[in-house]
């Protein structure tokens, strides 16, 4: 990631000026306002806004006239219990803004997160910069041989110079090609809206997303899952560590009943309950289809 | 309104302390943060939080790295655009949450604004106050005589005396019975979740609610018109200078676009155009039913 | 529940005129449209119109051109696959449309699920009907002496009468006075958005409410649940009568992965790991908290 | 667009077997459904599935017990009352069902419309074809010398031919490359969900979308409307003639009150009234900017 210094200049000018509010304020997140985190090659996240704390869910939660919180040891085990019996909307009371800076792919996806703000910036209107991703040598996988939607391990010698070869050449003749097409030194120049579409989807924008802490959850937990595509997942990464220092008590209770917890199915209950009980059980014996044991054998493991 | 001496102490509290925050701040809302604005016999709304300002709108609509602001002037004529045009997205990044007490046949008209978070103070689990909503001798009124949904003036003498004498003695009835039949004293005492339903719609209830700028500027549109429920009315009208505060160029975009302005068919913008060249135009020969012609010539009035 | 005669012929009349159609057609669900299934003592639910089934849940996952389907136990296959890895899009292709008629204090837990369409009789245009819903004598429960928001067992004798008598008498004298109120004879008439406030929670309003089958199998999740309020549940299960008649593969992976199915979490799983390996865990050396461990117990047992 | 054989014979095989429903039918969607609508080069647009009709409007509006239409003269009337009034919930009632495809740039515009239900063609997953949108001659628009987000006239000549060269022959070399990179002859081959990242954004995509008449006559407006980009809203267009069969009612009163409207401002309401009165109004005693009287002057000529 490359800032320029104009950019690190305004950041540390807005970081220079702390103001009087009388709203609730999380130290964690105030540390992490505006900074940029720097994700894959040229892209970042960064905070630009928020609002709660860990106190304003149990406030919600409580529906309590002030503050809702009697102690913060309450609190927390307050949080554990909302996560635990899917409460939701006390979660929801917690809001962030992030600007973002990403590669067209990842926010193919990421937009598919239909319950958040979006203000993307706009191809129609400006001129995209020449940036786009990529992967590092580490990151350059191969297909996975028994998942069609997984990674292997990554392209060696020949077919990976291959590889990174045609990514770099294609990227930079397309946005050759781009800047061509909508010049308009001695030429009428073709319509942004246009020519953008020469540009492959490696191509960096960038966007301020807002979301509520219940939502943004959910979008971690798929996101930062290790089935993931990668290059969504660092930018998930990245976000778990601010999240974890905005409201850390929802944090850990996230980490233990979502990130680290499994869902359970009426069968494979019955499959724990029985292996308790000393029998041997097996596939055959489980009423589970081959993948389903495998999946539940890798919850056990 | 009635807050006890320790609401009223624990709200003092929360304004006596400012705290640094390197977020935006809207000098306007921080006068509003917890104070509660009287609303009805017993109601209130309180602003508890809030998100962004004018600067973070223009932020999102030029999608720029930093502040995005340029000049003040810059400002307005630019929200003022985007009101215009209907670009929805750059209000979303304001945010707001308030605590609302009001009575529940109004919940239950507010709660159809789907695209808003709410916690509610549980009645399954929590015992509802002895309190409703007896209309003021002015708000007592008549049902129209030209529009099923609508009022006509306000009742007199033994018809208001009756009505007034109905709705309190009910009341008090209903809640006499609600505490007898949860009372646990020399006998088990109904569930909460089922007594409840003794009371009637007139009983306040409260809730967080917190709402992005653009679905807050719908929900007003709709509940501070004209044709909106007196009830609901003086709750919008409340947030309406609330919000003139917060956001000042949006709202007057807003009062200008949405609250003054008017949505003209193509019918009736063909009969505007007729009647600007000079032809006299009646209902007769406008393609206009008798109902749309009423309004038409409302709006040009 | 009680169907006018003319209200039966209306359904008689709708179940007599089959048309052709080219779309997909679920035969489980044709059975059940426009019947009424009764539900507490004037209640129903009844199926008004529904798109997809199961074979449109494949189809939508495979976005291949045409049927999606290569065999039936394929189908089957696939459903239970895309429900335990929670993909949600596929089942967002089939919708369902109902008609319900329910007490106000069970449509204002219902209607907390945002993500539906909902069209309700108003009572600011119309007069509300004399229907409340009085509790069958097993249905009076008691407060829960271990649960804030729980039913004990049934009330008794005198507690148990005068219980009933409240219900029925205040409900049947604020309709009186509703009816009162509103008329126009001799008076002028208390507007009706005005004289609803008088009306008790257990009032039957109706609804048609809208909602795709993935929102629809949450909120059969969250209100089939042995937790929810009684008064909500048996609608609950009503529709899920309907929801295994139309979508079979759908319903038997919902039963089994999530109405019979439970979440760990990380601490918990890790305790199902010990436990497997012979080691002899207790509240005390598994990192829960009493009230967690008592629920995991209950899920092992 | 191609469809091949095989495709075709699945849609006419679909279209020869209708089955008998008691659902409501409209008459005008069953010749729709399942056939391709051309878009483009290459896309289409085709219904596969629906709910409801103009009655089924009308019968929500009324929460009638029954069909809720009186005559099919009093429908129209209702409807026209319900646009007029921005009521949408009984427009929500309805649904449509639809299989797209589509470039990715239109795709990433198309999803901005969040309330919707999506099935994306996944490019992780699966391999995409060797398809791409390339514009006919008098769509290459040059950009706009008065707006930066919009189109100007018609490249031509010499200019007109590199755009076309650079559009087809980076298309031909990203998926020759594409190709390339996935192949696992003689080598592990690029995961999938890499190599996709080199394909432009004109690309073809495909999806099953899903959305209620309401939100859909949303979208039809901002992206039927003159200034959207040229490739939506042919998409747009085309669903307006598939939506005038579907419910022809509902349609017409969009056409007046919502494509052939205009919303006036509480200031352009008042130079309405002064000229009617005779008064000379100019932008100058206007109260408008330059930007809003030229808006202003287009919607009265």
């Amino acid at each position: 990631m490359t800032l320029s210094p104009e950019q690190q200049a305004e950041i540390d000018d807005l970081r220079a000026n702390p103001q009087p509010t009388l709203r609730t304020v999380s130290e964690g997140m105030e540390k992490h306002l505006y900074s940029a985190i720097p994700v894959l090659d040229h892209g970042f996240v960064r905070v630009v806004d928020y609002m709660g704390d860990d106190a304003a869910i149990c406030q919600a939660a409580r529906v309590s006239y002030g503050k809702g919180t009697k102690s913060v040891q309450n609190d927390e085990g307050l949080i554990r219990y909302l996560m635990r019996h899917w409460h939701s909307t006390p979660f929801e009371m917690c809001e962030i803004k992030l600007h973002v800076k990403l590669p067209v792919f990842v926010a193919r996806q990421w937009i598919r997160h239909r319950t958040a703000n979006v203000n993307e910036y706009s191809a129609r209107y400006s001129i995209l910069d020449r940036e786009f991703y990529i992967p590092a040598p580490e990151a350059l996988a191969a297909q996975s041989v028994v998942n069609n939607q997984g990674r292997g391990e990554a392209l060696e010698g020949e077919e990976a110079d291959r590889v990174l070869r045609y990514l770099r050449d294609d990227a930079m003749r397309a946005y050759d090609h781009y800047e061509e097409m909508i010049s308009q030194e001695g030429q009428k120049g073709l319509a942004r809206e246009l020519a953008r579409m020469n540009l492959p989807a490696n191509v960096y924008t960038q966007w301020y997303w807002k979301v509520d802490l219940h939502n943004l959850l959910h979008f971690l937990r798929l996101r930062a899952d290790a089935h993931a595509q990668y290059e969504i997942r660092v930018y998930a990464d990245a976000i778990c560590d601010v999240v974890a220092d905005w409201v850390p008590f929802a944090y850990k209770a996230f980490e233990d009943y979502r990130m680290g917890g499994a869902t359970l199915s009426a069968t494979a209950l019955d499959c724990v309950r029985r292996m308790l009980k000393g029998e041997a059980v097996t596939q055959e014996n489980s009423g589970m289809s081959k993948g389903e044991w495998r999946e539940f054998m890798g919850v056990l493991a």
